[in-house]
């Protein structure tokens, strides 16, 4: 290849609105192969979204509809954009554009390719497997669709979380199969989330890309200390030598302080993430509000009296109301008498007060 | 369903150019529900064919090409129209109808419906697994594909052997998914070869529907004397009180006879079956020629003296063209000459004479 440009590819599918800081990790690492002059080949999973990749799930996940995969990718390449660098455009491609095309016929041959026991090896699930819960068919499908992806785009190097190393090795399957050159792999760390579980949508434990300044600020500084250096290595631009200085320090406090400037930073610039940082002193480090608290899952529409009780805090929706109407209730910091407030998408990651002591956290 | 007329299912994947009497088995059960009254549905599965069944196999069976499975069928519906009613003209498709046309997101939708766990719980494909040998995902669409015919044909009964007892129950998984009745499924059973192994385009040991009178006669005259009664019982249409007392004969050639002459008629009708008979008392049972002999497998446009060394009566071709100008070589007792002769499918089943005692039929 001496002289030809690498192509790189990172695929990734709008399984939910939002990228989070998950997705990142290989998309900083896209942006280094940019940075360094390869042609880089950004794959929106559209077709793949539907089918559903349970590289990294303990069980099946449910196919997802056209319509959802299509909401959910609305602003998909925005946020990607947030990472890649703007002068140099990359190659997109929706990968429904090849894979709705594929026949039956088709499909047999690249199933040719793969042996069921390959399949049954791999590690969750076997682990599957052995608990008896169910594996579904769909599923040894995935890799196919994964791998086609990197014949069809002709990848020389495919990037991926360390859970997609059957998927991308599938590519390398094809691309022989269709005498291509086999693609490298370059396989990213996962990092977990807010709770210390894996980080994903459906957890609520997620730190997205799109968060405002001061969530994102919040965010970061409610994961477990431990986390801290991973976070550092995975999700910033700061040297190692720096660091291993600033983790060295005593007070865990401060590393995550410096930790939630410098993500704040790549997403929404200095000043921002400056303004965050004050913000997060004031409010929530003068004891006002704790740093950690519960999260409580909301769904679009529902009404506050509901929520209050989702969160324990009230038992009824009589008592929700009177203690909405007697002022105790404020929606970051803002008290809110009206019963009949609904919640939205505009609210996650708001913080409601009820009473003097009960914090929590509203996620989608 | 009262009053409705019942939509008997069969299909048979064009695997080879010939039916043999293993296939004759579930036609000839499908000529009954024809007898009924019944709608009759006949699938020649010349998708399904290129995909490859291995229900019935111990190992992979490679995909077959489009060409190849054309040229296999070009006779397929005329072998099959020897046993159906031919004044009912039975239902016929082609299952490349619908599954051409199938999209990787339908088949998705398809694979939905089943397990890996089912599949690799299957007697053959677990012995398979086991013993370390190569399972194919290709393997794991099989089922789907003919699963996928019931639906689209809305089968009420559908046929096969008890191989087929996997891929039947398929169908009723997809009508279920597809908000359809769910198919009854009734199998029959299999019977073995002339060699005692399991009848198979593949190993040589079939007696094929288009095997000429004689051939066809000699064949089942060389069946293991065990496999009488099973041949009586799923092959003719002799009644089971007959067969008892046919099988129950001192001397198991007498019931083999039988046996041939009413398949040659089933196939070829009385006056030929008589022939037939007449000419294999004539030839075999004179002693002339042994009833059983080795078969030897040849390939179109292999030369005599090819043939006769890999049937081991000579080492090599002078050898052999010696034996052949000397007047020592006959094929169906009719002396050969001629050592530039070249053997092609018509000699398929032929006896060859080499000197005073080797004997050996040509195989396709």
């Amino acid at each position: 290849l001496a002289g030809e440009k690498l192509r790189v590819k990172l695929g990734i599918d709008p399984t939910s609105p939002n990228l989070h800081l998950g997705r990142s990790v290989p998309l900083l690492k896209l942006r280094d192969f940019q940075d360094l002059g390869c042609d880089v080949v950004f794959i929106v999973g559209d077709f793949t979204g539907q089918i559903g990749d349970t590289s990294d799930k303990e069980s099946e996940r449910p196919m997802l509809s056209e319509q959802d995969v299509q909401r959910n990718m609305e602003s998909y390449l925005d946020q990607a954009a947030k990472i890649l660098d703007p002068k140099k455009k990359p190659e997109i491609h929706h990968n429904s554009e090849w894979l709705e095309k594929l026949s039956f016929q088709r499909v047999g041959a690249l199933a040719d390719s793969f042996s069921v026991a390959e399949f049954t090896a791999r590690e969750n699930i076997k682990k599957r497997l052995n608990e008896g819960k169910r594996v579904s068919l769909r599923e040894m499908l995935y890799p196919l669709m994964q791998g086609y992806d990197s014949v069809e785009v002709n990848a020389d190097v495919e990037l991926g979380g360390t859970d997609q190393r059957f998927n991308l090795l599938a590519g390398r399957t094809l691309q022989k199969a269709w005498a291509q050159e086999p693609q490298d792999i370059l396989m990213t760390n996962l990092i977990l989330g807010t709770d210390g579980r894996k980080m994903s949508s459906s957890w609520g434990n997620t730190i997205n890309l799109t968060d405002v300044p001061n969530d994102m600020f919040g965010k970061v500084m409610s994961i477990p200390d431990e986390l801290i250096e991973g976070y550092f290595v995975h999700c910033t631009r700061v040297p190692m030598d720096e660091v291993k200085k600033v983790v060295a320090e005593p007070n865990p406090r401060d590393a995550k302080l410096r930790l939630a400037k410098e993500i704040v930073t790549l997403y929404h610039g200095a000043a921002e993430a400056t303004k965050a940082e004050e913000y997060f002193v004031e409010t929530f480090s003068k004891g006002q509000v704790p740093s950690e608290m519960p999260s409580v899952q909301a769904v679009e529409g529902m009404a506050l009296t509901e929520l209050l009780i989702a969160a324990g805090v009230a038992t009824s929706k009589g008592e929700a109301r009177r203690k909405i109407e007697q002022g105790g209730v404020s929606i970051n910091e803002e008290k809110t008498d009206d019963f009949t407030v609904v919640i939205s998408k505009q609210h996650d990651s708001s913080v409601v007060k009820v009473g003097k002591k009960d914090f929590f956290r509203i996620v989608f």
